[in-house]
């Protein structure tokens, strides 16, 4: 997203921190998905940035919804969306979770255990099941294989148990790992999903109808990315290739981050700077427990500040506002040398999984979210 | 805190995750430092755990607070604390925030470096500044020299700074970081803090009149530590030995994880138990981000599981309920080898720094926080 003089504007208003949106972005990031993968159903991971204002222009889109609570459940009922358009995809869901939700009416379950599956068999008789594999995550910036998803041989016997449990096997799903910058993730896992689909269809009659892509698709900060034009080619090739003869075969998505990553910045305001032996420290308004989470993994933002756009540049440590050593963003930011009191920091590219790990701590509110549609 | 039958009865009745607090044991946290340290002016670190009730006891107990933000100072007035009782300790304040402190008027503040005395000077004029320095940290579980507190001799010039800023230069602070092992590390920070009350005295003709001995005292986990008194011993010890000839010399203490954190007990339940590769994995309903934010960086809990204290214990992976994967908690959690869903896991002593740093993410609630005070 663009600093846009609005963007400027807001800066100079509002109380920082805040984060700024632009709803027609994700909008866009919906329509470029949707025309990159003709047929695909989105559900649009909640986790990423549950704003109202965002999961109501999705619905209005006609997104489905991918969720981890009951409380995102909740939500979107709230707003209208049926649970018809939901897919519970955690695959550590909470008993009473996964009963309330086929109270509603919710029959869409992920699981990666027989654990998993004997709760939903349980609590969501007969719901269709979608299983999670664990892929080859070596190209993304979260790898998370180790804590989701099963093993191949493991998945061709959840289906089958899936079954025996009176559950409907519907389809398998994966995850690259999150900003994954390869597109071969996808082709190499659809390669091995597709001998999975084959294998269940041979041995145990059943035929699977749902493949499920997962999320991952980046989002620009400081490494170049793959276009998801590029990446849907890249999944409809390895469709085409290695599931050429399955009926019905649906493509789901699950994209969080390349929904709402590029329609936000975060901004964010100097409040203190000082030398602490050789190094030099600038603290912020916003820091790892008020919008930054994702930095104490080394996420890295473009950063830019106000009216020092073209000042040369130095390392400094960059730190939050809290009494709390973790809070600290950056080892090594490059920042104009004479960066001081009151300048703005901006995160670009800050939508998503920001303010969704905000905290109160220290006493320090969550950073507020306004709407470039509501600015004048 | 002893898992008592309360506790074990709250645990079958209400929804976990929760924080179970003795307030009782708050207030023997509070009379026992009182007693180690007499004539100390206690000031609880607010940031480790404000919950009302607790922040009302220590109230109604004489206790003085540290303050991190104006979210905490106007929490403490509504609860009928006077400005006096507080000290506003965070090294990096926001100027507007400094500007309401005043208003509201509270005059002792703490800084570290010369911006941060001008802003107090701008916006509190001609209040008392104590100055913080970095001492050696090394027997602590949480260093915090890197991102708070200034040298020596950068202290000595802050005081002298102060005062041509028409600020009032009354003490020295230092923290010897979170749960400090080592009862020595007070006496070292003494000695050293010793030398710049008499330089300051015998170059600037400021007399110093507050030692802040800030927080560190050790909560009993899974390492022996010292007990209070023996840490109060060797402060007064070293106060006699390098301090023998301060007027008026007050000792202040900014405890907050040693007042509350053996006063809690968090209560979650098992969700899932699989195997992944040759890993077991368990499940919980608390995690990094419900929680056990401490244990991302490997603070160590001792775990109990309800029911099967006497079982024979094997490595589990211990991870949380959002689909995340830094929701990890252990790697190698010593479990009973029977550990399975619904299970109670008891996290003892954890009442501070847990749901302080509590999240909304995934749809996910905060753990909610009882007193078996209030228990039948």
């Amino acid at each position: 997203m663009e600093i846009t003089d609005a963007v400027r504007k807001a800066a100079k208003t509002f109380e920082t921190p805040f984060l700024i949106m632009d709803l027609d972005i994700v909008e866009q990031n919906y329509r470029k998905l949707q025309n990159a993968i003709p047929g695909c159903k989105i559900f649009y991971a909640v986790k990423a940035n549950s704003h109202v204002r965002i999961l109501e222009r999705l619905r209005n889109l006609g997104s489905n919804f991918d969720v981890a609570s009951i409380g995102e459940i909740k939500k979107l009922l709230e707003l209208g969306v049926t649970p018809d358009r939901m897919i519970f995809a955690n695959p550590m869901k909470r008993e009473k979770d996964i009963a309330e939700a086929y109270r509603i009416g919710l029959r869409l379950f992920v699981a990666d255990c027989p654990m998993e599956l004997e709760k939903i068999a349980e609590n969501a008789p007969g719901s269709q099941i979608v299983v999670r594999v664990a892929v080859e995550n070596k190209h993304s910036d979260w790898p998370l294989s180790r804590k989701f998803g099963t093993d191949m041989l493991t998945a061709v016997d959840l289906l089958g148990y899936a079954q025996k449990l009176r559950l409907k096997p519907v389809g398998v799903s994966f995850h690259v790992g999150s900003q994954n910058y390869n597109p071969k993730s996808w082709s190499n896992a659809i390669e091995n999903v597709a001998k999975i689909f084959y294998w269940v269809e041979r041995n145990f009659g059943i035929e699977l109808s749902i493949l499920d892509i997962g999320g991952g698709i980046p989002v620009k900060h400081l490494k170049p990315i793959p276009t998801v034009e590029e990446i849907g080619q890249t999944v409809l090739q390895a469709v085409n290739e290695y599931l050429p003869n399955v009926r019905n075969l649906t493509i789901f998505a699950e994209p969080g981050r390349s929904m709402v990553g590029d329609a936000g910045i975060l901004v964010s305001r100097v409040i203190l700077r000082c030398q602490r032996g050789s190094e030099e420290w600038v603290y912020l308004d916003a820091g790892v427990f008020h919008g930054l989470m994702e930095t104490i993994e080394n996420f890295r933002y473009e950063l830019v500040v106000e009216g020092k756009e073209e000042e040369k540049k130095m390392p400094f440590v960059l730190a939050g506002p809290t009494c709390d050593s973790v809070d600290k963003i950056y080892d090594d930011a490059m920042l104009p040398y004479n960066i001081t009191l009151d300048d703005i920091v901006y995160f670009i590219n800050a939508g998503a999984y920001t303010v969704e790990y905000g905290t109160n701590f220290n006493g320090i509110p969550s950073p507020k979210v306004y709407f470039v549609q509501d600015l004048t």
